[in-house]
């Protein structure tokens, strides 16, 4: 690119962006052959269907698949022999050291006032009530933070029931304030002498699809079971409190802790012309929790990382960096894969040039935020101006990096997190519900035409995020 | 009414209702006072919502309530309270033998090629697989009536899976094809050797939940057991089919007959005042099917036909003949209710002046048939006129009835049909996922408006239907 080129580019990226970055001296241009590359994959990518045709593989041929499970093993085998059938350069594993936990069985009935079954399902990793279950009086409050502040004489020898509800919102901004009940509430409840919890789902839909979860356990503190109500079971419950009787629930938890097992995070990668030790990371994760398909968590975002490197292998020049998709083993019971992958690679960082992470269903691409170099911004500003054509405008926040990826984020390594429009995605998070009926074409088209655009251009763009 | 007043009726009816009859010399005219009260009924139903506040209390004070349970007597002592506290002037019930059928378990799994749980639930009155469960290979035939065509030889010790989708539409239009392989499917594929059916969900809904529904077994056919996949399911086993390898799956469907139970259908009464002998029917079902709280079938049909009598009775003059509300016992296993009251009160038949049913849900009304003399059609015209404020029009078919008034009105009992907006209804039938929070507190309003309207007329007018 001339220098020339450069200014008009600059300026015509500041029409669009009224944050545009000076470009440094020291960092080299984008190519007019990289932008055009870029647009000419983000248009092919609306032509074809190898994402959703890979989710319904997934989906498919290997439906759920637990962490740590048989399940997980024959996910794993699938995602070798796919990207191996797709032609990518390298597929390899590394192994990855993975607690697995079972659902057995699980109940919940009001005993009195008014005998009837309600809809649960045990959080995951919960602890198993004793056999035959518990029966005791319920004890309830409206948030996380209400239970904080409890007495303890309150909720001895009861069950706490927790209702708050999750607010929508786009970028999923309610999930935080809500999961407190889930992450935080069994420990809380057992301090001070709850003999297990439930809460209201962690979920906006009114279907009767109780939303598992990961529960964290305190180290010091006995651990009880803990499930969720769908929500209208929850509210349901809530109208018989209402009443104002003692209410007596019975609740019957079965799971089975079954130690470590072995598995692995997969890997494909395209490797570079130029410098084909560096790295661009695509990253998504594999396993999905037991009771739907996984198929917006997230064998969507398995679907849209695969199909934008196999689009860019089959349609482009290859770029001058590699690009690396892996597919992250045990994300849902504590990143588990991607923390055994950053401790692995830890010492590699100045060759993971930058990462992004699919992991928000399978919504449409919406907005594009990114954490780099002041200097590198302007590379950015043009991925969204190209992606402007599919809907994507530029965020004004700092990306994360999602759960996995953002675990390289953490350590330095540069991130974007391509945001998808999350409305509907707590509709159908960690319930059975999550399957592939729920995803549209068009929407994988779009997210692929726009990681294309993204991978593209930080794989063939030399400079330094 | 004058003569004049007559004509002028007549003539402003006819500006609205093109086929309004020419009035016969023997039927009394519509009184002013009637009409008048009819629409300050329909304007006062609107502000008050005394069918939401019963809907409620019954679907959390007792919940799920299957025919010949202990819930339905549960059910049956709620009705009877509530008619009391509401103050109707007769309350009584009378007795049904009710063939009392239990559900006990339920799962499926494919077994192979593509080893995963399916989501399933027993139709009702399903005989049970052997315990353990039977593990088959699968047939699958389109529809119902492509099984009736299928060879023996292909469906001897098979599993038949039928997969016809039901169709969405306003007066529910697609139930009536779609349930064939409901109704009929299980004896068809005994008849030729299957070990048990699994048909796809009769319903609009893509949930994971399975729609239940009464199976009818042929007299002469060993029984065997019958069940249903969810849409998504259903949706998962075809594209598993697809890939044209052999299917197999395990069902174990666990079910129990009790016998002969004695329930009640409970009614309430309003006492008319010139003709009290004469009685016009609002009818609904107090069972439910028992993975939901029976909201909108047919909670709301209770609720709106009790709501509408007490209207009437609080705050209009009291009408010169009977109301008669009658919550029927039994009618998701077979009209057993209906038919029993039928058969009791058959020799009685010129008093029933005319009746209704309200069992389609709990969206608003939108159109009004009936099957009534050409010479009282003017009655149900100026009735329609009234509910048009409602967004009611008169429809342009014959009136059946419903289910369990319907029986009434195959003997010649005058009927009027208050159709119901039915497109979302099959999304929630016979699914855990009929629910209080699935019904909006105004459309239960517009309900009981229309109710009111056809009730007082009905019950005023002295003519004959």
């Amino acid at each position: 690119m001339s220098v020339t080129n450069l200014v008009k580019t600059a300026a015509f990226a500041a029409v669009f962006i009224a944050t545009t970055a000076t470009l440094a001296d020291d960092q080299p241009p984008l190519d007019d052959a990289t932008i055009e590359t870029a647009r000419t994959l983000r248009d092919a990518a609306l032509e074809e269907d190898t994402a959703y045709n890979l989710l319904e593989s997934l989906t498919t041929e290997v439906g759920p698949r637990l962490a740590g499970s048989p399940q997980e093993q024959v996910a794993i085998d699938w995602a070798v022999a796919k990207f191996k059938s797709l032609g990518f350069d390298k597929v390899y594993t590394e192994p990855v050291q993975v607690p697995r936990w079972e659902r057995l069985s699980e109940h919940a009935r009001v005993v009195s006032p008014f005998a009837q079954s309600l809809r649960v399902t045990a959080l995951g990793k919960s602890a198993a009530t004793p056999v035959g279950g518990v029966t005791a009086e319920i004890v309830h409050y409206a948030t996380f933070e209400d239970l904080q502040a409890a007495d303890t004489a309150d909720i001895e020898g009861k069950i706490v029931f927790i209702s708050n509800r999750m607010k929508r919102h786009i970028a999923g901004r309610g999930y935080g304030p809500a999961v407190q009940a889930r992450g935080r509430g069994a420990s809380e409840a057992a301090r001070k002498g709850a003999l297990a919890l439930v809460i209201r789902s962690i979920g906006t839909d009114s279907h009767r699809m109780p939303h598992t979860g990961g529960v964290n356990y305190a180290a010091d503190i006995p651990r009880i079971a803990a499930a969720a109500l769908s929500n209208p079971d929850a509210d349901q419950l809530e109208r018989i409190l209402k009443r104002g009787k003692p209410v007596t629930l019975h609740l019957d938890i079965q799971t089975k802790d079954h130690g470590m097992v072995e598995m692995a995070n997969v890997i494909g990668e395209i490797t570079g012309t130029t410098f084909p030790d560096d790295v661009v990371i695509l990253g998504s994760h594999l396993d999905s929790w037991d009771l739907g398909t996984g198929a917006i968590d997230d064998g969507a975002g398995v679907a849209i990382t695969m199909a934008a490197a196999d689009l860019i292998k089959r349609m482009a020049p290859r770029p001058k960096r590699t690009i690396r998709v892996v597919l992250f083993s045990a994300e849902e019971v504590g990143l588990v894969g991607a923390r055994q992958y950053a401790e692995r690679h830890k010492d590699n960082l100045k060759h993971l040039i930058i990462g992004a992470e699919s992991d928000f269903g399978a919504g449409p691409v919406w907005a594009l935020a990114s954490k780099v170099r002041p200097d590198a911004t302007f590379v950015v500003d043009k991925m969204a101006q190209i992606m402007g054509a599919l809907g994507v405008v530029r965020a004004d926040r700092v990306a994360g990096g999602g759960p996995d990826v953002g675990q390289l984020g953490r350590m330095g390594m540069p991130v974007i997190d391509m945001m998808q429009n999350g409305n509907q995605y707590f509709d159908l998070h960690h319930t059975a519900d999550d399957t592939f009926d729920k995803v549209k074409p068009e929407d994988m088209r779009q997210n692929v035409a726009a990681w294309a655009v993204f991978t593209y251009m930080a794989a063939d763009w030399t400079g330094i995020f």
